[in-house]
């Protein structure tokens, strides 16, 4: 899995970071690409990677603060006009569909690709063969969702060596075989499909938080989950100013990460207020979760099978 | 006057110019700011300039594409977030209230300033103590327009010396006397104000030029002007495809500005097609103009009294 933080500055935008976004691009799914939330300039960043429009094909937003979203009509329009024709879905807010059709219809602006938007409520919002994506409410003066995505678990590996040791080669049985059935062989001995078949592969959790503050709903986002990316808006000796504008602090973040069974941390949505430097959120944070990461814009990390993160 | 362009390029925003938006800053009169379009990311090519939002009172917005006008909100917003008190006028075509109102208000934003917003329909869209400015009607498919900007005349100054030597001394007749008045003297002389003050001095006019095919009513925009700044997505051998997107090539702005008696023509809204280099667009145009300039992004430019331009 591939992470790829495009914009990681709070509120407006700074010279060294940009506003809200960033991709979950899933290597081993086809390469399949996630955005997560669309701030202002989102399609400039992009053109800074190596990601294109045209690969990005669900669109989750957190909430409507424009932060957040002031970018996805310029990436909308860019995309159809780079000749993207795969669907796009756009799942946000109550809000986000009015906010998309007039901003779209205004401008005069054509998809030549069918854009799906899908207002969200708390809950499961979209089950795919591989994946379960989950909304859930948080605390940010505004509707603000964590988006919890659920790798199915994979069945086991067939032990094809062991099936070979009594006869049995690969054909249409394996099938069977591998979905732990009990099959006939030929010889009319009947075995149990489920022993030769390894453990299942438990599927990753990714945990991505909107803007909130400290919320116990938060735990239901980030339990257990292998990666979790959330806010830290503001160091801990400004507590009460992150209360104040229901933001979390890095310290929070970090105690959210360790009490969740986190295994990677990863803070973005960092005030401007710090943008000369961000050691002091780092330091604070990993003293409570060592197994933090501060991205910088355009940084990318490869999270591999174990979650050892490599910055890229 | 200074000219700052923040983004130079066509529909879509390149790794080297990004959409719409220039500012023009009058020195002489308080160093007032006008923005011309908004495209996505000027808020951030304004972060790599010497201006801040707050010094900028008024907003024209030729065309409602969203390569002009995708930046406007985020503008707004940040304008109010970095603190600013004094209104902004933000004048723009039919739907540029409803876009702005649907954008702010769907993001919760509020702002801290009057914000006056108001649709133009062809004609004098406002005139100020030292400046009237003129909206009009290009071809575009859209409402497209183009602002032509005349600074009033400014009357001569008065010829103190002569005065004195007459034996007036500075006092109270001096207001009528510049005012180009009849008076009399205390010794009974009458004298004619008109005497004794210099030519009036001409203002200058500025046309800028929103996205057009060729039309006569470009004449209009740029008749006499000091100063156009101008369109020119094509070269002149794509001049077919000009015609068909509704937009003008570098040789036919420079034909505009040589039969309009333009004084330096200034060319921008490049296709992307020709990010790599501008010098053929730049070399088509001034065979036949040769005082034009094609401005890199974040590039400024002071125009002086006498119409020379500095490149800063
Ligand atoms: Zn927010
Ligand atoms: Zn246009």
């Amino acid at each position: 899995m591939k992470l790829q933080f495009l914009g990681t500055c709070a509120g407006i935008p700074s010279k060294q970071r940009n506003v809200s976004s960033l991709v979950v691009q899933m290597l081993q799914y086809e390469n399949e690409c996630w955005m997560v939330d669309c701030g202002e300039g989102t399609q400039q960043q992009l053109l800074h990677s190596s990601l294109t429009l045209s690969k990005i094909t669900k669109i989750f937003i957190t909430h409507l603060h424009g932060d957040h979203i002031y970018g996805l009509p310029g990436v909308l329009g860019s995309r159809s006009f780079q000749g993207a024709t795969e669907k796009l879905q756009l799942f946000g807010p109550k809000g986000i569909k009015e906010f998309i059709e007039t901003t779209l219809i205004i401008s005069n602006t054509y998809l030549r690709y069918p854009l799906e938007v899908i207002e969200i409520v708390e809950g499961e919002i979209l089950t795919t063969e591989f994946f379960v994506f989950e909304a859930i409410l948080l605390d940010h003066g505004i509707p603000s969702y964590g988006f919890r995505i659920t790798e199915k678990d994979a069945p086991g590996v067939l032990d094809a060596e062991k099936l070979k040791q009594i006869g049995v080669a690969p054909g249409p049985l394996f099938k069977k075989i591998k979905a732990g059935e009990k099959v006939f062989l030929e010889n009319g001995i009947e075995i149990n499909g489920a022993d030769f078949v390894g453990p299942r592969k438990k599927g990753k959790i990714i945990a991505i938080g909107g803007d909130t503050r400290k919320t116990k709903k938060q735990n239901l986002l980030a339990a257990n989950a292998d990666l979790l990316i959330h806010e830290a808006t503001f160091l801990h000796k400004d507590e009460q100013l992150a209360y104040e504008h229901f933001h979390t602090t890095a310290k929070e973040a970090a105690i959210l990460a360790l009490n969740s069974g986190v295994k990677a941390l990863f803070l973005n949505h960092i005030s401007s207020r710090y943008s000369h430097g961000v050691e002091e959120l780092l330091c604070e944070a990993q003293t409570v979760f060592p197994n933090t990461f501060i991205p910088n814009d355009l940084q990318t990390y490869l999270i591999k099978q174990n979650n050892d993160v490599k910055t890229m």
